[in-house]
């Protein structure tokens, strides 16, 4: 449950905002569209920009800046030529368990697209991150990440070739990497440093990953050790904006 | 260090992917200025709008694109009536100490502004979350956060009357609330659930940050709980998506 400034329970706070009065007009339909969208249900199909802008005496323009945002949010998606109700955002936990495990989790079948493999000599700046000599061969995997078919990440992985020999022969790129790791080649993680930040796709990524370019994405930085604290794999993966959230439990196992 | 798709060490991989041909022209640009950046020093001066264009032989429209993304993404930022070369995110740890701490670890100076401070019978919904009864009185606190006198975030928390009597007396509000829980008031925090999205901020907000509305934030919802398991608080933060990056250790702690 979420309690936006302006829609704060009890009486809105207004003391010390400055009152320059003017709520930008299509914020103010945009307020209104979210009011509708709370009686909807998942999949319901919004009225069309016209009706909208008749109904809320505004240009269509206004109306489709409002739609825009709640797009970017993900609070409605398109669907064919009309626009629907969004499903709530994806939760995917912060934890050494893979993206598999978390999709799952939430009920959703988890898949991956392989976009490329290629092995090439580690550069410097990489190789001090994996603590590894620069030159030493390492292999590149991207993947589109898919739940219930539906497009909803990006993901490179780098990782060296002498912990990962057979990469391009033993590996099914529509599996689990980190099952492969851990029950093929015997692989134990240890820990993981990760940074998240939001960042904006840029025309290839959304391309890749059929969404508007300059969509907010959250990008996942992570860089895994092994049990004996050695760098297993440094990860990059984007995350549609629209479509997920990331949670995490912080501090003591909660007592029972 | 980052490892974007397109600049991949190594060549770029492209098989698998739709061969449309054709790359925004702004984004070329985008592109070409972040080269641009990477040899620059953080506070340096980049050319006027009017060089650019000329410079890149595109329209000043299609250089303000580019350099719109720039400053969404905070690798740019506005200077009086110039754009400089932005510094690094902030990287706040995803941890059950405050922001304060986050914040004074990277060498800056943590403050807060209040906005405003209510009581008002607990809503429903908010009561399921820090399990009370439905009409018990609350605080709702709203503080501009800072670092270094710049504001990167909003915040409010939700605490009972019970737990914190003197609120709107005993507490100041430029100080931490964490140390004034556990400092002043003896609580002690047991764990915390956090969900972290990116959302666009709205008018208000944006007012208050002093941003541009829309600007992609990192929002993070938080419940904390005493060393009980009894909720203490329940926080919603909104920082800027531009100066905020967010890190988290996952698994065991590393061998030394």
């Amino acid at each position: 449950m979420d309690y936006p400034n302006d829609q704060a329970p009890g009486a809105p706070v207004r003391s010390g905002i400055p009152e320059h009065g003017r709520i930008p007009k299509y914020y103010a339909v945009k307020a209104r569209l979210l009011s509708l969208i709370d009686g909807l249900e998942e999949g319901d199909t919004l009225p069309t920009e016209r009706d909208l802008a008749l109904r809320h005496e505004v240009s269509r323009e206004t109306v489709r800046q409002a739609l825009r945002e709640l797009l970017l949010e993900g609070r409605l998606r398109r669907q064919g030529r009309g626009t629907v109700v969004a499903g709530p955002k994806l939760e995917q936990p912060l934890s050494l368990a893979s993206y598999t495990e978390g999709v799952r989790r939430q009920g959703r079948r988890p898949g991956r697209n392989l976009i490329g493999l290629e092995r090439f000599p580690c550069p410097a700046a990489l190789a001090a991150e994996i603590e590894v000599e620069a030159g030493e061969p390492v292999w590149h995997m991207e993947r589109v990440l898919l739940a219930d078919d539906e497009r909803v990440g990006l993901e490179s992985t780098y990782v060296t070739v002498a912990r990962v020999p057979a990469l391009d022969t033993g590996f099914d790129p529509d599996s689990s990497f980190y099952a492969y790791l851990t029950e093929k080649l015997s692989l134990s993680f240890g820990d993981a440093d990760e940074r998240i930040e939001t960042v904006l796709a840029t025309p290839r990524e959304a391309l890749l990953i059929g969404t508007p370019p300059a969509l907010p994405m959250l990008l996942l930085h992570r860089l895994s050790r092994d049990a004996e604290g050695r760098p297993l794999e440094r990860v990059r993966t984007l995350f549609r904006g629209d479509r997920f959230s990331f949670r995490t439990h912080l501090g003591h196992a909660r007592p029972h």
